[in-house]
């Protein structure tokens, strides 16, 4: 069964490569840290703040492709941990499909919170143990 | 009449924010550049350069969804220039049917480059006259 879970805190150091962003369950307290980039901290940063952005910026394209190619942001899915790395799916309703398109956890939060209300996000019961016992 | 352009030199500096890159007319020797973020350059640069990629970057993902929701990517046009700022356009062709994207020059060039062959960047004349004659 998938977990909901949301955006809870963002740290972007300035000192390291190491930026983090954290999902926590909407029902309950479990959370766990996802390492990024530095590009998609920022990214997610600003559209959390809804810092103004004169032009469009690259996740704020995804979302207007879909839009313009008759999809729907629908969810983001984090569906796999291994070898440290997180596996995500940007999920797109279309003409009643569901379709689900491979991407890097960064990228999909990125586009969730792009959109207002932002996207939910689930994560596979077993990768959010996996996470919180690899912690 | 648009010219077509493409992408001849990628600049980056470590030590300031300002990277550009270069368009050079195809079937010419006018060029122009433009400056663009630290994040756009390396994306672009890394695609040129062919790096490997173990799993999809933001420019990837843009290329999954226009081809997941059955779009095909076109071309790429830089339309206008105003106050200093090129505004760009990504086309996609559905069902027969030409499909223009509001997107920054970078992202769309990232884009671009993503294809293999490279998408064609076209330049309005006029945008062309200015660039140069702005240098």
């Amino acid at each position: 069964m998938p977990v909901e879970m949301k955006l809870s805190r963002i740290i972007i150091s300035e000192i390291n490569e190491s930026q983090y962003v954290y999902l926590k369950e909407v029902d309950g307290d479990r959370q766990f840290p996802i390492l990024i980039g530095i590009f998609e901290a920022t990214s997610i940063d600003r559209r959390v703040k809804k810092v103004n952005r004169p032009r469009p910026l690259t996740h704020d394209l995804i979302a207007s492709v879909v839009e313009m190619l008759d999809g729907e942001l629908d969810s983001v899915a984090i569906t796999d941990l291994s070898n440290q790395t997180y596996y995500a799916k940007l999920r797109i309703r279309r003409d009643g499909e569901l379709i689900e398109i491979d991407a890097r956890p960064s990228d999909a939060i990125a586009v969730a919170v792009t959109c207002d209300p932002p996207l939910p996000i689930w994560v596979d019961e077993n990768v959010l143990d996996e996470a919180i016992s690899s912690q």
